[in-house]
């Protein structure tokens, strides 16, 4: 009998905490062990994609999963919403790399608490966010779970081959550019979390987040910049590094300063910070330029450019922000703007 | 707050048990809402992969999710045999389209009671079955789950588009074969369940497998039928029709036959029944041919071809066994040898 898994479990004394190691430890770890095989991946484990050579058209792929009590909490994330974020979360890292997601799988796994119509809901929010973004659903697979509800996305989309955006191609004195207001879907949890224990233990309560909507709205539905790619399109900008704002701002500069080989100075008055952001920081007692570093799943996105490619972005109707560039020398640091400088470290999304 | 999920709960009495329903109504329920917004999408949901058009050379997509305590059980399932198993489960569905897998992505979620050592065990299977079938493993996620191990894969393949073979195209008088032994898998699991029972009433006991070697190797270290494709591409033979057998025969004749509205005659004689199979039947007291017809996770392949194409397989190295033909009513029957035949039902894997 295969008793190995038994007798692992009897030395477990001396093994390692997947905690201690973190997501990027651990993704760190599998890699070593990886080689490749075929001449058609041009990109592995490490990116937001993965990227495939076909044609001149390479395709990307893109995967995440998504754990009920560990991602997300029933109790105020509606199911339909559920469904849209998680096909979202996968646009996002097909935009990412400066690509066009055009399919999606999704594998779900559910607890005999759940019912036919509680999964249509689901699948509406996938529905709606593909037919938003022009993806189609082709293929999947539904089972059992022990426990709680288990979402696993995996998407595909193109990207012209010479046009791709990696991590890693970031060069000394590129502009640092972020897509949008960052911070706001971390407040937005904050508010959610706050509203549920007010409800545990006054059901009858009925909250007024009209307040808060922009950044309830922010975490419960949030979307694709696919409409930075189409501008980066038009007007012939390549971003010499791009990544998705999933974990928050700080890991996010740091994968791309760690595989481009570089450093940074972010300038802490040049990153926008929402009126609304102040004020709902102000009342959860929360330090704005905190939140914006480390609060997670903004799905805006951050990319380098050339400095001369800046008048190409000045007069965008987007809104794109410089908040710093790309230095040689290895550090990542933020400009807090009183003359003092702060390195800028990863607290990201942990998921263990 | 977006309390629907409670209010939906609380309506269950009326709602539909997703057991009622199975998992291939489910699919269908899914697919009836899903559209098409892009050319590139070939094929969707409902065959053993998705096909993505590119150049001339298509890519193929195919997902499956596995869960511990509905799919394995690491009482007996060592680590790194699931890890194989759960690599080499895609591997077959993208032979079963007539292509090559190239590139597979893995998703992990753990709960706290796994190490990273043992992690380790489980990668050294999925980076075993990559190097042996010439695979890169290009991306995926880790997250931690509220109660035991869930894996999800994701493989990408390649097909010549003028040889992908789907479930649909099966035409009267074809001839209908399988790739090899099946049912030994299934029993490899009755042996395994039995060997856990002895073991929970009396921990000392030490099984001698030794007889059962081949039917417990097919079940922990299943191997996908990528020579038969290589087979197929060497004697130029198109088949008219192709699926995995990971569900039991019953159930991919079924979809083979409606998928290409079509019927079939398969000859019970005709199905190869193994000697160690004849032995452990009777042992377990249980009738070969229902092993065959709906015992699960074989993972040959079965095809259908033209009449005339026989000759390029008859003298063929490979275990290919004749069972059967397609008919143009829709009938699906299995004739039992004595004069007498019995309709095919479904009676696959079910998830709920």
């Amino acid at each position: 009998m295969g008793h190995n898994n038994k007798e692992t479990d009897k030395k477990n004394l001396k093994l390692t905490d997947l905690s201690s190691v973190g997501e990027f430890g651990f993704i760190e770890h599998i890699k070593k062990n990886v080689k490749k095989y075929n001449e058609s991946t041009m990109v592995g484990i490490g990116d937001d994609s993965a990227v495939i050579k076909n044609s001149n058209m390479y395709s990307l792929i893109s995967t995440d999963m998504l754990v009920e009590g560990v991602h997300f909490d029933l109790s105020y994330f509606p199911l339909k919403h559920l469904g849209y974020k998680s096909v979202v979360s996968n646009i996002s890292d097909i935009c990412a790399m400066n690509g066009i997601c055009k399919q999606i799988t999704v594998s779900v796994a559910v607890s005999n608490r759940f019912k036919l119509e509680t999964l249509d809901d689901l699948y509406d929010g996938i529905n709606l966010a593909c037919k938003r973004y022009k993806v189609d659903l082709v293929g999947g697979d539904t089972t059992s779970s022990q426990k709680g509800l288990i979402i696993s996305v995996t998407a595909v989309g193109i990207v012209d081959n010479k046009k791709i955006c990696q991590r890693s191609g970031a060069k000394n004195n590129d502009l640092i550019i972020v897509s949008g207001k960052l911070g706001l879907a971390y407040l937005g949890l904050q508010v959610l979390e706050r509203e549920k224990q007010v409800f545990l233990v006054n059901p009858n309560s009925k909250p007024d987040l009209e307040p808060y909507k922009e950044l309830v709205e922010r975490q419960l539905k949030p979307e694709p910049r696919t409409d930075l790619i189409d501008f980066l399109e038009k007007n012939s900008i390549i971003p010499t590094s791009m990544i998705d704002i999933s974990d928050g701002l700080s890991s996010e500069i740091i994968h791309i300063c760690n595989s481009s080989g570089k450093g940074c100075i972010l300038y802490s008055d040049k990153i926008f910070k929402d009126q609304t952001l102040l004020k709902v920081c102000e009342e959860f007692n929360l330090d704005p330029i905190s939140v914006i570093m480390s609060g997670g799943e903004d799905y805006e996105i951050m990319f380098t450019i050339n400095p001369n490619d800046y008048k190409k972005i000045e007069n965008s109707d987007l809104d794109l922000y410089v908040i710093g560039h790309i230095t040689n020398d290895k550090n990542t640091y933020l400009d807090l703007g009183n003359g003092s400088k702060a390195e800028i470290k990863s607290l990201g999304w942990k998921s263990f």
